[in-house]
């Protein structure tokens, strides 16, 4: 079953070895394993629901728990510590854009906010109750997940909007297809959600991001019904699908998307390279994202990262043998590790992968093969598992992520990392920080750090430390002229820093926008251009 | 010099032989050669301008009536005619984003509305003035096309963003680089032009459209500077180059766009491949577009293209052999020619090439080699002369183009040809209709007719053959399923059509937008979206 205060599966565990938590432990001191407060608990605090009865609406306690908050840090302390503030009012599940229509005129006759709910993947407080002046409706959209159509022809599938990315995968690969979009999230995010937050995937190189990927589809607004049909391209004014991409459930409910799909890959494997030092690996990688090589991924760990991921990994034994046999060949202490994927037609992704090895070597990378590889690939939704195990021994791990144009990549790592590390000096902890480059593009790259600190165990002083941390590295990604989000979204959490990017014209030009599909402004108040 | 009433230099001319003349005549009837009026004449008709003086505004009866309007056929019909209703008031030539800001100020206080100028080569009516009861001010941005501002790190490029095609390409070749957007009319259309219309050049296949190429620049509004910084992805909130993208001009003027280059390519052929018949040849390309090779261009021309443009080339015996050697290896009289462009680095283009035969042959297509595919990159934007030189002989040629999934690809052109060929029956004039398949994607492919028919000799006459010939096609298009436009824009010509791409909320949502940042509706009214 679902965790309900923390990521994943419950039969599914990553338990810190020895080794790992001795890493730890050396550098941010023991943690202190915390309390967690029961869901029995958290449920009888929750206020009664204010809204009148409606067939299609679970206000039980339980339901409302379920949908009050996403994956963000500071939805994580809300649940662990039991202090859930506000949740919606009641929950639907609607099956169809008829049912999501009568909810939405339902909302309006009760005065009520109405927040999307998709997997509940959020890391940016996307899900979160604005106000509590006003009930809340949240909209589950996880019965919408048929897929409506294929056409083969033209690689297109339209889906419910509230398909996950196992099941829609799933429903592809029986035809021999795939969409390709794999963010850490996939077990459990969706397709509207990926939509309306302009999610990428860990093969996006290959695939392309959302928006390139969300052909059209259709959108329940308090307005009306905005369809978007599909064209191969189109000069026709603004691309209304770019009114919706990013929208964060601002302006209506995406009920249904069709998106371009690809045959599924005759070939795939993930390889590793070793670099020596930092310098050379991100000359390497800028130089392959420029070459255009038909890759699926290039994923680069700095040194810091590198280290902690083989150290986390727990074959102490492996690990120093390949440290040793990497260091003959001039790869030590601050070795880099990148992954590169190849998919596709074996008549291209074997050339490309050659081409890409050919590449790294020019910059001292030494090829380690597939076995990190196939392990990166058999546990890419694993390791985010490693938040539970880190929090049982009371470590809190979170993550911000940027991307910013070439020169000023190692700018915005070091900032970042930089600000992170210090973030917590005068409360007197310490963060662990490190880097990779998630995606790269001929113009930049993203780039994606986490952190881990310690449990202070009560809510208040966990979450000050969390805000101090937030604020110094979302400043640290501003200062380095990088964007508040590469893959994320805004939510509450970064809507303090989007004014940086989009000015006064560009918040005022989004808000103009929702107030056309939302005039009386229910759909997800708050999020992503505050009020 | 530059043809005030008709297409490009006046010192280069395309004249139809003999043999063009006899097929046109064949077809339409003998031509009668028209009497053009002359620029002193239409002069001479301009009522007096209403602005106040300003330093920067020239009111020259010249400079207004080369501003007045752009070379869609009704725009052609005005100028040929001596029939320009209305022309801006005045015409400005801004050096500086300050002096467009100026201007703007300017055109508030005399009440007048403001419509950017670019190259003046929009083919759907951009550029006319909308109403004659307000004053109306031309910003012609020539004169800010400087390269602002090269990261080569990024491939970036900053330019003013009045600079024509050759001038950016010249300004980047010097370092080493290219954009490489070629749209036909290249020579003249501007970088702002072509992303306030969402231009697609020849070889977007390797270089992507200008909604790719787009990273981030500044848009003058009446409502205040719209700054947009470049990332190499985001998922922060709405993408405001999409605003700006297809916004044709409706919110104010893109003084600076910083656009994503690439290398020179090392090498780029463009060889030719005949098909047997339309089906196979769609097949064809079909596969090739979803095969994602690394070519820079596939543009499949059908039957009677085919055949119209080899008899237009004009050299009978080569043409002649040419075909005796196809017919031989199966490509007879429904033959279709496909022009296939490689670019990019030799070890990647010519195995793309490679692969791109391999797949063409197992549709019975037969390899013709370079000789044509030369030729086509020496004239590829010479072919638009054909304008003048039909209009000599007293013919008209107009264009439309859409773009639609693949299972609607042959049922757009057919309807499309089909209503053309039908839409002058009743005043007794045939028109003579080709297509062919401009751009292809993974998912369908634009069509791209042309239309060639007689001129009645009068500006009425004229005028309501093509807009009986515009609405029956326009029709057909949305009959079809396809997008008014894949690569001119709306302007004036399109919108009527747009509402059913769009829908009402769509309009109303662009509506929104463009009051934003136009509160007063000065920006280009009339444009895209009727008022």
């Amino acid at each position: 079953m679902r965790r309900w205060n923390g990521w994943g599966d419950d039969t599914i565990d990553m338990p810190l070895g020895a080794g790992a938590q001795a890493f730890l432990a050396g550098r941010l001191g023991q943690g202190t394993r915390p309390q967690d407060a029961s869901f029995e608990e958290a449920c009888a605090r929750l206020a009664p629901g204010r809204l009148a009865p409606h067939p299609l609406v679970d206000a039980s306690p339980g339901a409302r728990l379920l949908h009050a908050l996403g994956q963000s840090l500071p939805d994580w302390l809300r649940l662990r510590h039991g202090r859930i503030d506000a949740a919606p009012d009641g929950v639907a599940y609607p099956e169809s854009a008829e049912q999501v229509r009568e909810l939405l005129a339902f909302a309006k006759e009760q005065g009520a906010d109405v927040i999307p709910y998709g997997g509940g993947t959020s890391v940016a407080g996307h899900l979160g109750v604005h106000q509590t002046s006003r009930p809340t409706l949240s909209l589950d959209m996880r019965r919408m997940r048929a897929l409506v159509w294929l056409d083969r022809e033209s690689q297109l599938a339209t889906f419910g909007a509230g398909v996950t990315g196992p099941d829609l995968e799933a429903q592809l690969r029986a035809h021999g297809y795939t969409l390709g979009h794999f963010p850490q999230s996939f077990e459990y995010s969706t397709l509207g959600g990926w939509i309306v937050t302009r999610s990428s995937g860990q093969q996006s190189l290959r695939y392309g991001r959302i928006e390139q990927l969300f052909a059209g589809g259709r959108v329940e607004t308090p307005g009306g019904t905005l369809a978007i049909p599909t064209f191969p391209a189109s000069s026709a004014g603004i691309d209304l699908r770019e009114m919706v991409l990013g929208s964060e459930g601002r302006l209506g409910i995406v009920t249904e998307a069709t998106v371009r799909v690809s045959r599924l890959p005759g070939h795939e494997a993930f390889h590793a390279v070793f670099f020596p030092d930092w310098e050379r690996a991100l000359a390497a990688v800028r130089e392959l994202a420029q070459a255009r090589l038909p890759l699926s991924m290039l994923r680069l760990s700095n040194a810091i990262e590198t280290t902690t991921m083989l150290t986390l990994a727990g074959h102490a034994r492996l690990v120093r043998l390949l440290g040793g046999w990497l260091a003959l060949r001039g790869c030590g202490e601050g070795k880099c590790m990148l992954m590169i994927g190849a998919s596709g037609a074996k008549a291209q992704a074997v050339p490309a992968l050659r081409a890409a090895l050919g590449i790294a070597r020019r910059y001292r990378g030494v090829h380690a093969g597939r076995g990190l590889g196939e392990r990166w690939r058999r546990n890419r939704y694993r390791s985010v598992y490693l938040r539970n195990a880190a929090w049982a021994q009371g470590y809190a791990i979170d993550t911000v992520e940027t991307a910013v144009d070439w020169p000023r990549v190692t700018q915005a790592m070091e900032g970042i990392e930089g600000a992170a590390r210090g973030a917590l000096e005068a409360m007197g902890e310490k963060v662990h920080a490190y880097t990779h480059l998630s995606h790269l593009y001929p113009q930049g790259a993203s780039v994606y750090s986490t952190f881990v600190f310690r449990l202070a165990g009560n809510y208040e002083a966990d979450l000050a430390r969390w805000r101090r941390l937030k604020d110094s590295v979302s400043t640290a990604i501003v200062a380095a002229g990088g964007t508040i989000s590469h893959q994320h979204g805004v939510g509450v959490d970064h809507a303090p820093w989007l004014a940086a990017e989009k000015g006064e014209m560009g918040l005022g030009a989004m808000g103009a926008l929702f107030r056309h599909f939302d005039p009386d402004g229910r759909m997800n108040p708050g999020k992503l251009v505050a009020p």
